[in-house]
């Protein structure tokens, strides 16, 4: 067996392994019962350290030198720089440290989740502390590895080829026009008419019903994948079985639907990855920033259209027995496109959710490069709150405290929601201008048009090429602010 | 480290990737969309082999002859024999005949699928002689390394320390009742009043929800489980998350209920193996025909006493708004207790039901040491069936290629079915003899007494002791086949 083929029986191996942690993840989070945790964290934990002693193989360093020249094939070439790229990120930081951090991550987890309750950032402090400065030193171990910035080191493990230079520039343009946007998108609203409520409540199977058409109406295959509830919803499974999951409130049936809509583009990304790759790094999904674009792409600019609106207004209409003019397409169009500053990101409209992620991408770098110290980070917050969403946050609760991402030591991840909302635009813009049946088809409830166009430019390149690249290809140009700026105007101000 | 700490390590790494692969398993048959199968098969097959790779390390066989001495604990020297065990097991048949057996067993079992239905045994034939070759090749190794007959050895996998003389004289004991029994159990039912039908349809709602009631009254834990749907039902995953299966049959509820109690007599053995024993061999239950025991315990012995049926009556009535005589006590005994002579094992009742077995026991036998050729096993199924059940299959489709075992290479397991239920006699009688409220609490829906004594004698266990020794100390003797011949005759002629 040669190099090469080698190196792929051993990243098929790892990707197998994958698989089987993404079910397992899956049942933890939709179907197991609470006396399972305990048990389940003990077979995670043994297929994850499987995983690493794979990953880290000590011959594989020889057969990545070793693997190359002209007989490789285009796509292989392009699996073995994944190779490399992961094999860098796995084999960068000793052992000790990456149990410190596991460690000192779950500990500042656990404070977090009751600090967080009580509104005591002073008992998170010294935890968040201690994370931060073990991921400083994860950081500049595999900037050494992979030779660029500590920051970049930490975005490559989300946002392959990531680089600070570019995001800054584009979340500076963001910066300096988005809460001038917010003000005018504001005044612009509050001179229509009110948006009327839809009433409820809205029966769950009812919901679950309409979810699942649209779910088909977009191009899900439910021989291959599922839809089930858990408390946070996500996208997981694999290519050929791909699992969404959403949470129902019985009180209000948009955040369900739109929820739905959004993990079907994540799902659907997932499923057309290309199949002669499935096991091997080059087949997979691009990066975070990419994911986040499908996700987005049918979410906001696909399923927020007055086009889509037209044809699911009378499929809400049916389905809640919904009458009055609460439920005109004009209603509910303003209903799904309602801007308002509000403290959670989580919560944030289109508009006001890139403000939320700049935020937090200027205080990981401070925190990171030693700028900022954990303990000045609510006030940091809270300036840079007024500053860009123009709310002050009330406490620590609703302010700094309120997302996960760092407690665990994830940092690097945060840019990749906004950068995947700017590709977003500049995707659907692309294949309607490519397909100009897109937005009509849209209309009659028919996605075919513009699933094949993000299949054939998008899901089955797999990691083919680079982000710049692949969205170069797709779209004529790398990733430009100024579309994501010219469609919040046009959907928002009416420009 | 010493050498036991060493195995232990190993051990438990190999019992958490079981654990995984239990929920693969629960997942493939009760959740998983169609489309995901092939990836499925790829998934457990890389989890199987590092399983494999786990247990069969080099290191192991040197850590087993080092460990042991004074200073390990009864339960550490159990868990070091248990090891032993399943080492010998996993190292005594080499790769490329376990490999062969694999793929053989495969393709038989592919051709069976379809032979089956056609009844077609000539085109089985000689894929089933090729299996039967390799499973003998296997036996013979497994029979080397253990010290034991080939067929012993078989029977070692899933009835550790099973003895051929044993099963041999109880067997010998029921060929020679049971014709004369069914006979005189056929007549006595002759004489009483023909059951009533009970209607229907039945809702799967309503069944699935009299089952679950019933596994939490039998003592199941829904924190530390669930019940769901797959075609053939099951009990899996691990000790604190423990999952069975159904199917529903909307014309008839009496299988589903009477499944599900089965499942959950299963269950209960699982939830209640040792705590501290959790990912130990020693911690594991301790072979098929005790695990069978218990859920003919709970299908068999505890919920078809008429005190059991006084209790679910009216359960009964309320769940399928059952009104008549059909719905009476006495009529939904005789329902549950109807005995008629049948072709297939798996509908098989628990007076007919040994016959199947018996007769599957003396063919395997036959087929491993070579007395029988696959070429005459039709004939010779016949002849049993007629002997045995005293009834002739028409057809080999309903004849000897009804079950699956044989297809893939499975031989020493069908024992296990009626030494399971010859167990289950003698426990219930040791229970309700040291515990005397056992059978007045079923009467009330009460299974405390009856899941203490269990937990107590058999279940907290796990494998200590050996089969043997664990019905001796529970009940006073080893198996003894008049204990089961009693149960049936006082049930079924009201001896």
């Amino acid at each position: 067996m040669d190099a090469y083929t080698a190196l792929e029986a051993q990243f098929g191996r790892m990707s197998k392994l994958d698989d089987a942690l993404e079910i397992l993840h899956w049942d933890m989070a939709a179907m197991m019962p609470s006396g399972g945790a305990f048990g389940r964290g003990e077979t995670m934990a043994t297929l994850r350290v499987l995983r690493h002693e794979l990953a880290t193989d000590a011959r594989l360093a020889d057969l990545l030198s070793e693997a190359g020249g002209a007989d490789l094939g285009d796509w292989q070439q392009a699996n073995l720089r994944e190779m490399r790229r992961l094999h860098a990120h796995a084999t960068a930081v000793p052992g000790r440290l990456v149990e410190a951090l596991s460690r000192a991550g779950s500990a500042c987890e656990m404070t977090w989740r009751a600090s967080r309750k009580a509104n005591d950032f002073a008992t998170l402090e010294p935890k968040l502390t201690e994370v931060m400065g073990l991921v400083r030193e994860v950081a500049a171990a595999k900037a050494e590895a992979l030779g660029v910035e500590p920051y970049e080191a930490m975005l490559d493990q989300h946002e392959p080829g990531g680089k600070t230079a570019r995001i800054d520039a584009l979340f500076d343009d963001l910066a300096a026009n988005l809460p001038g946007l917010i003000e005018r998108v504001l005044d612009h609203q509050a001179g229509q008419p009110p948006v009327a409520a839809t009433g409820g409540p809205f029966p769950i199977e009812a919901q679950r019903a309409l979810g699942v058409k649209l779910m088909q109406t977009l191009g899900f295959e439910f021989d291959h994948g599922r839809l089930d509830v858990s408390h946070h919803p996500f996208c997981g499974g694999s290519a050929d079985d791909v699992r969404i999951t959403t949470r129902y409130d019985e009180a209000d049936f948009t955040k369900a639907l739109m929820g739905v809509i959004h993990e079907t583009g994540h799902a659907l990304y997932e499923r057309g990855r290309p199949k002669a790759w499935r096991y091997q790094p080059v087949g997979l999904a691009r990066g975070m920033s990419v994911h986040e674009s499908q996700s987005l792409l049918m979410e906001m600019q696909a399923c927020r259209s007055r086009e889509f609106l037209d044809y699911v207004a009378p499929l809400l209409r049916d389905a809640f027995a919904g009458d009055g003019p609460a439920w005109a397409v004009d209603n509910l169009h303003r209903l799904y496109t309602q801007v308002r500053r509000g403290l959670i990101r989580v919560d944030a409209d289109e508009v006001t959710y890139p403000a939320h992620v700049v935020l937090r991408y200027r205080l990981e770098r401070a925190l990171l490069a030693g700028d900022l110290d954990v303990r000045d980070l609510p006030g940091a917050w809270r300036e840079g709150m007024v500053a860009l969403v123009g709310i002050e946050p009330s406490d620590d609760k609703d302010g700094c405290m309120q997302d996960i991402h760092w407690m665990d030591g994830t940092v690097g991840y945060f840019p990749t929601y906004t950068l995947g909302a700017m590709t977003a635009a500049q995707l659907f813009e692309a294949a309607t201008e490519a397909v100009p049946e897109v937005l009509p088809s849209i209309a009659k409830g028919e996605f075919g048009p513009l699933l094949g166009w993000l299949r054939a430019n998008v899901h089955s390149w797999g990691s083919y090429y680079s982000t710049d690249e692949l969205l170069t290809r797709a779209t004529g140009r790398p990733l430009d602010a100024s579309v994501f700026r010219a469609h919040l105007e046009r959907r928002y101000l009416g420009a």
